[in-house]
């Protein structure tokens, strides 16, 4: 007969085991490269989307960032790609407020942190092809599509060295990024009515060894439900956003550690 | 604000709006065709790993089944491999005892059946890379992997119109399927403690329009946390089961409709 | 020292030995699931692409065909899809005249027939990946793209059992088929200069189990060379032949033999 | 009428015009990651796999080189995996004596640069699912497989500075990379008899930005027909070379460029 130890951490299937643990992992990601495009939106589409206790943060500002994550210790070694669109915001709990980011949805090439993402800590992972960014005359290009169908293209242009006032800019955005946070929702069995909710946030700790700042894009398509029958309603609202202004978009070489002692991923109130 | 209407089932990200629904949509999968390979293995061995109320059924039979799912009408029409392995379990609850199968893991080679499968019904359902069938010389084959490291290999060879005999045995199986039974398990936010934890059942409707009975085999590799750093104790669990007999092995055709009237998913007491 | 074999048949590398051979091994494609859509076009239009001494058939039609082959002995039971496009056209030789297809380009998604294709036979075939067809609602798909951005959509629609008026046309086509035929090219060493050109025909076999008609549809897309940089031009060709009017559309499923005693692939002069 | 522009460098499909080019487009790949382990072996059972002209080299060494390629320009900058085998060969012609490697076979990832160095080169290039390298406590790893079943894992441990002495035995292995050979070959159509056939030289310019000197081992597998029919005899034969002594492996970051002026793909006599 299987029982579950208490103190050990389980996913299903639980009865091999707790989740496998080796000395060689940890919370790092050795090598990210990212890109990251973010947009100036309408106030109040931006709020449809978003539940109690979450506001639209001052600035209506969505962002959308590319990483590509190698020497991932947890993954012995393997990495993997994401896409990740969120939208600045405020949580407004009964005990704290949060001033960060909300996760709208991390599309990611690879199932088992979209797993541990949704499962541990709430994050609305869904699964994409998302192609190695390609770079070509300086210009930076990803995609990403499922069933053969693109979900977006991501371009960034014009790369230069960021001047300090950018430099403080992206330093403001990645204090932002200090408080990622994300609603964790589980249905019932069978999928009507609720099992588990919680507002969530998953800090992390990300160290930068080269930067660039440029001209970014992202382009979305419009698809049906015999196109992407799992995701084509998440992609028409993100393709809906209008966009009132580019911000300056960026290039980013470094690591991140995603279990920063004292700031692991917690629920909020 | 985003507001969950409480008669929609949904699954995260939620704020985007419930699962999507298509007149199109139905739980058939219209174009199924399986290989099924089943031992017999020490029963004390077998109980290791099932959790109460569940327990080894009368025969400790372990089946390993591949399908190549098409024409799935949920997925628009897109389809998936899946290898799942179950024990003959029967729950023993206090309000319910059910004779059938309890599924020890399943891999699938698409993630949104993988997402759907945990989280609505507790299926536990996990990534790899699983070959399309292949059929020469009238034996069929196919294999799993992840990370380029082989986690099985499948075959049946010597494949034959099933005797009455058979045909009796395959019925016999086939109604202990009509049980399948998982055990749904979220831990709480972070990992550790428990969020969620029920077993359930989830009904399918097989038809079978072609069958053929053969001798089949399972080869299980041994693996290291470096080669598959999150399932490698869960094949080298199964490839330690040891095989008293093997069952004759099934080949099939058919569809089957995951969503049966008042047979809907569900959790057993 | 390595030496050729002169009776036997050699690829690169060749230094390991001849192509493998198994008893088990045939020119059968036993499990072929084919959707084909043709149209008509500019007669000039489609001129300009066909090397002398081919000219374009009493009809200019081109013929977009989908095939997922399953179970391919020379592959040991495994399978690939493709997505042929050819010219109706006559072959005008010194001592031959050919009616039959000309093929402009055919992509596989697996390596190994597009290099035999490409090698034995002089077809033109070259890389994408190509999705399982997906029917939804009597409604047949399939696309196809490489490096993240789609090459074109095929979808056919309204499928229904072929009068006797369309299976006549049909066979009629399938006649056409029995001479498919390309321009066997390669350059000299280096890329510039001509190494080996000829034209070749190449028969198969193909037999018919079920067929349906319907109404087909393709649709490409305009590609950059930042987008598709082997392959943006041969898109941007098709892309604009003028659709004069569309054919009837083909769903079959059946078996090919691409070794027919007798018939096997040659040079035509 | 298609013609051919005399000047121009086509490959099939060879009527929608000669290879695309860009301004953006040159030799060079920008970002290049490599894992080389190399071994002394039986010179006999070497020379076996060696057509004339050429002679195995003083030491009977095979090297197998795993690259993961990205920024590459004539690709647009995508890219792509490798894993070559090479022998330390002389090529003794009627009108030069070169020093170099022969290549045996390179598996890469990616059809379009398969078809290219095929054609154009006469590298024996194949197709094989190349895993990114993984990197984990200072070890390095890769693997390649095809159909899912494994053809090989490399790996590399107890990396270091390189000492003076090994900087200088890598660099002599670096110098005779500089003439990296390979037997293009193409049969007549349909396959018997011969079309094609030169020895040819393809130098490159390797620019290394960091090394580090380690132990390395490959390890075949040893595979049947029914598993990987178009290579198996390719990978047994390799599996067969005897190890008489792993020599010292490398893992490299730099850059290279294909198209050295002067130095361009060529025929050798």
């Amino acid at each position: 007969m299987f029982e579950l130890d208490p103190h050990s951490s389980y996913m299903m299937p639980a009865h091999f085991g707790s989740r496998p643990l080796s000395p060689k992992a940890s919370g790092w990601y050795r090598d990210v490269t990212s890109m990251t495009v973010a947009f100036l939106t309408d106030r109040e589409r931006l709020a449809a989307y978003l539940p109690e206790p979450w506001e639209v943060a001052e600035d209506a500002v969505v962002t959308v960032t590319y990483a590509c994550n190698r020497d991932v210790d947890w993954l012995a070694g393997h990495g993997y790609n994401l896409v990740a669109v969120s939208a600045a915001a405020v949580f407004k709990g009964e005990r704290e407020t949060l001033v960060g980011s909300y996760c709208l949805v991390m599309w990611e090439n690879l199932t088992d942190p979209i797993l541990t993402g949704r499962e541990l800590q709430g994050i609305p992972k869904i699964y994409a092809d998302i192609q190695d960014h390609s770079v070509i005359a300086a210009a930076w290009h990803t995609n990403a599509s499922h069933f053969g169908h693109k979900i977006l293209d991501m371009n960034i242009n014009n790369l230069r060295e960021p001047t300090a006032e950018e430099t403080a800019l992206a330093e403001k955005a990645s204090a932002g990024r200090d408080n990622p946070m994300a609603w964790r929702y589980f249905p019932a069995t069978g999928g009507f009515g609720q099992g588990l909710s919680a507002p969530t946030t998953f800090p992390s700790e990300n160290v930068i060894s080269q930067a660039w700042v440029g001209d970014g894009r992202v382009d979305w398509q419009q698809l049906t439900w015999e196109q992407n029958p799992t995701q084509f309603h998440i992609v028409n609202a993100l393709a809906e956003f209008p966009v009132l202004a580019w911000l300056p978009a960026l290039v980013a070489k470094g690591s991140t550690n995603l279990l920063v002692p004292d700031r692991l991923p917690r629920e909020i109130r």
